[in-house]
């Protein structure tokens, strides 16, 4: 669909489903009959439950899992933000496509469907410590690239991104959304040294003091201080929210773009899983910002979906035990 | 193979294999070569090169994952230690055997082969509050019970266990090997009360004190106050050494009945890594004394191996990246 003006945007934002109750309930009632003490999954009890509730059924399936990976260029790079040059985003499109990047591997891996989504990527967004990154046109066209991306029967959503510099845009957003200078915020991404870490704080202060006038509005923050691919994320975890799909956000990048999401609705990120905990400095303060828990901590810091991806695996063991296990009455297993 | 004395055990003990210094040295070098930055895949990473080592190739596969469930029965369950009655261990050994428990649905999730081994499930061991819980030709009998069960050619061995009252057993064993009063290692197992958790403080503490003499000995404190799935265990945690076949630990039993080849001899456990760390309050601690460092943390705490093959398809996803990822070189990609 597309998405003509902030408002319609923003009237989206807070009509959201909330999943199903009886669903979970079932699900959850499921799960304290099978042989084995009540609650000792843990995790994996958790995630059967949720994506019960999600599915809308008490035996939710994953035989459609999506991985979305949205790439866009950042006129933020020209400040020296990256350890990697600008061109490297548009390489490592080609390298999707030719299946030869750690996502592509990762989708197959877990038996997930990768679609990449290059968003004028040959065109950088502007340099937002000195104009809005996007204007209202540009921004909404990628909002809408990201919900057009979902499609309505997928069962489980993974959302990544590819676009050097954005660990910089990712931190101005959260910034923005949650306080906090730059320095509390940037990391060191795909590897820059200590001045390339002040030059990124630096980037984020001089944009927060630049957009001052619209930090209250999250998703003039998205337009003004983010990008196309998280313009397009946004997107695509809204489209998911309002078809019920269960969502793995990412690491520090993905899970910014969706964050304003939770601003907007309450439990607007109730359909989301933190996949992983990345290495990126921000997440884990965003993660706690946002009261998501992560799945893993695996230490990556890659982007593309590769954390949320390699969570799938653990949804399908999730369900294997939710779907295939004896009850205790069907076992003859003596209950304490 | 059959151990028939406590000196040829230490002997075997003490004259581990390495494994290939060489292969590392090549997976890591190829790891720095895909297209990704250094490092950006973190524990990915290692687990693809630890693979390497412990297999001897650069290109380690996972054709063969092989999951040993031990089991075994406690005189200990005599002091009121468990939450469920001491026949569940042989109901649940029907239950594998019928395909209806966690590690059933969890083994086929990811691909691995699941074996049940009794060990005299009908005859428990002494309570060791009492006596000695195995004789030595008890003991033996059980540590070479784990070594046959291990199969050569095994790519990556998960080690678990199912026995009514045997986090109690663990706790013994924890607190023998790394000091400690029964108090500070236990927790609720399976799901004791307050009063059930003093009885097994109580039960640990006189455990100790009635093998005072022996403490300074790892293998007499598992054979005094361990069991025999623990027992096998060890043997079969052993024989994975000898073999160079990578093993995943899973909770506080199944990392408490190998802990003694990591004190018996330096890096005994470099071929071991921790698949998780359960909800059992002693097993983060028991993981620091050894210096492990868990992939997950998922809250769980059933034992019988569900933690240690849940990890599996975190491995798979490890050599997926490992083996099919583009160099900078083959994809056409800038380096910084």
């Amino acid at each position: 669909m597309s998405v003509s003006s902030l408002s319609e945007l923003r009237a989206l934002c807070t009509d959201l489903p909330a999943g199903s109750e009886a669903a979970e309930h079932e699900a959850r009632a499921r799960q304290d009959m099978l042989t084995k003490p009540q609650g000792s999954l843990g995790r994996l009890e958790e995630l059967a439950i949720w994506l019960s509730r999600w599915q809308g059924t008490a035996r939710p399936e994953l035989d459609k899992v999506s991985v979305l990976v949205f790439a866009g260029s950042h006129g933020v790079t020209a400040r020296g933000v990256s350890a990697f040059p600008a061109e490297v985003t548009a390489q490592m499109v080609a390298n999707f496509a030719n299946g030869g990047a750690a996502i592509n591997q990762l989708a197959r891996s877990v038996g997930a469907t990768l679609k990449v989504v290059p968003l004028d990527v040959e065109r950088p967004t502007a340099d937002f410590t000195l104009a809005p990154a996007m204007d209202e046109r540009e921004f909404l066209q990628a909002v809408s690239a990201g919900m057009d991306a979902v499609e309505p029967d997928t069962q489980v959503l993974c959302l990544g991104e590819m676009g050097i510099g954005n660990t910089t845009v990712a931190a101005a957003v959260a910034a923005a959304l949650f306080g906090g200078d730059g320095a509390s915020w940037v990391g060191r991404g795909t590897g820059v040294d200590d001045e390339g870490l002040q030059r990124k704080a630096g980037a984020v202060d001089d944009g927060l003091a630049r957009h001052a006038g619209i930090l209250g509005d999250p998703l003039m923050v998205l337009a003004s201080l983010g990008g196309r691919e998280l313009a397009a994320m946004f997107g695509a975890s809204l489209q998911a929210r309002r078809n019920n799909i269960p969502v793995l956000l990412d690491g520090f990048v993905s899970t910014a773009a969706c964050a304003p999401l939770a601003q907007l609705a309450p439990n607007g990120l109730a359909h989301a899983k933190a996949a992983h905990a990345s290495a990126e400095a921000g997440h884990r303060r965003l993660l706690d910002a946002l009261d998501l828990k992560p799945l893993l901590d695996f230490q990556m810091r890659l982007g593309e979906a590769s954390g949320a991806c390699l969570a799938v695996g653990l949804l399908r063991s999730a369900l294997a035990c939710h779907d295939g296990m004896a009850s205790f009455a069907e076992a003859g297993v003596s209950e304490k």
